[in-house]
């Protein structure tokens, strides 16, 4: 280490991490209508905005009045957090989960390629299928692939395992703005909902969605 | 395995991938006006637009001439990736890597923690100064934080190591738009510049940041 020295200060910057976050929070709240949302979602709002860089994404941003406390419960719990990308397990603060819970994302899983063959679909939407018992009373993220989403509300309907809660932001153009219509929308055979917390549009993906978790994760904005 | 089996479908949606693909691109070409961009850059510009989900995005790309040649061959030669985070670590897709290229975050590096308060910086930012001669000739990717892109360049400036070529999106409300301007205007002591990829404003993120790299790594929109 002893010939590591910090380079010489030529831009002006903040860089004290705490007070980026501090500043870019305020920034949102001052920027952003949140009088949209409930209360209680206002902070996992403000991570997804920052998340996005844009506060015009606020007026995407719908969720079940529920999420927050089920998603909460379930990792306070020692529930698994389940992703459909790898970007996205990689995107979870470990240090601000409850519970030192399990992140888990089974699309590398060397069976995945020929059920995707075999159902003639993604290898995202077959890698659901993999979750299995798991799946029970986990906080799932989709942050990548629309059939992932539309798999896992079929696999439900089906009767298969409940998550606690579901968040899902796939990004895209095919697809994408009706997955998150369908989780929206979705009921159970007892006539209820998982409780869910959507971007609505084509917009999301890994970023917003780890960002989503996050908040979730862990009630402090600035932990 | 043989408890497996597709659920039922009850959604009209794509399942394969390529098709999802080619009809995303398509989608993009018609609704985006890429005439403001070199025609060498479409490629990489359509991915870029694909992870936004947004066609809005693609007035804020700009990159020197001479990104896309200098990237891919510099990673053809065997030239490591460099990224900011774990999470666009994770973004690259290994097997569009023309020579199995190393991807490496200093991040997590022990020493950071330590470096960051003794500089008064951010984490990300130390990381930077971790990179060491690996810096030299490498494709950098900042998709995160903005300290780290001004840190890189204050390195640069100081006649340290030089990449092959810089994408730099970090993302954000404090810092991120000034530090993508600061790379656009960069110059050497020779008056040079490292070839650069940006999206401006406080938009990027590790996802826009790792299909820029996957692009960059392959010529072939659908590979």
């Amino acid at each position: 280490m002893s010939e590591l020295a910090a380079p010489t200060r030529r831009y002006d910057y903040v860089t004290d991490g705490q007070e980026i976050y501090r500043r870019s929070f305020a920034m949102i709240r001052d920027e952003s209508d949140l009088r949209g949302l409930p209360t209680g979602l206002h902070t996992v709002a403000t991570r997804i905005i920052h998340a996005a860089g844009d506060v015009a994404i606020t007026s995407e941003i719908a969720a079940h009045p529920e999420v927050v406390a089920a998603a909460r419960s379930a990792l306070s719990n020692g529930a698994p957090i389940i992703t459909d990308s790898q970007m996205l397990a990689s995107g979870v603060t470990r240090r601000r989960l409850p519970a030192d819970n399990e992140v888990l994302c089974t699309l590398r899983d060397e069976r995945v390629p020929g059920l995707a063959m075999q159902w003639d679909t993604t290898r995202a939407a077959a890698a659901v299928s993999l979750w299995g018992d798991r799946l029970e009373g986990a906080v799932v993220a989709i942050g990548n692939a629309p059939t992932a989403l539309f798999h896992l509300l079929e696999l439900i309907l089906d009767g298969g395992p409940r998550p606690a809660a579901i968040v899902g932001m796939p990004v895209g153009f095919v697809g994408s703005a009706e997955s998150k219509v369908a989780l929206a929308e979705h009921r159970l055979a007892d006539g209820e909902q998982i409780p869910w917390l959507v971007v609505h549009g084509r917009r999301g993906g890994s970023a917003m969605a780890a960002a989503a978790l996050n908040a979730l994760a862990h009630e402090d904005e600035l932990a």
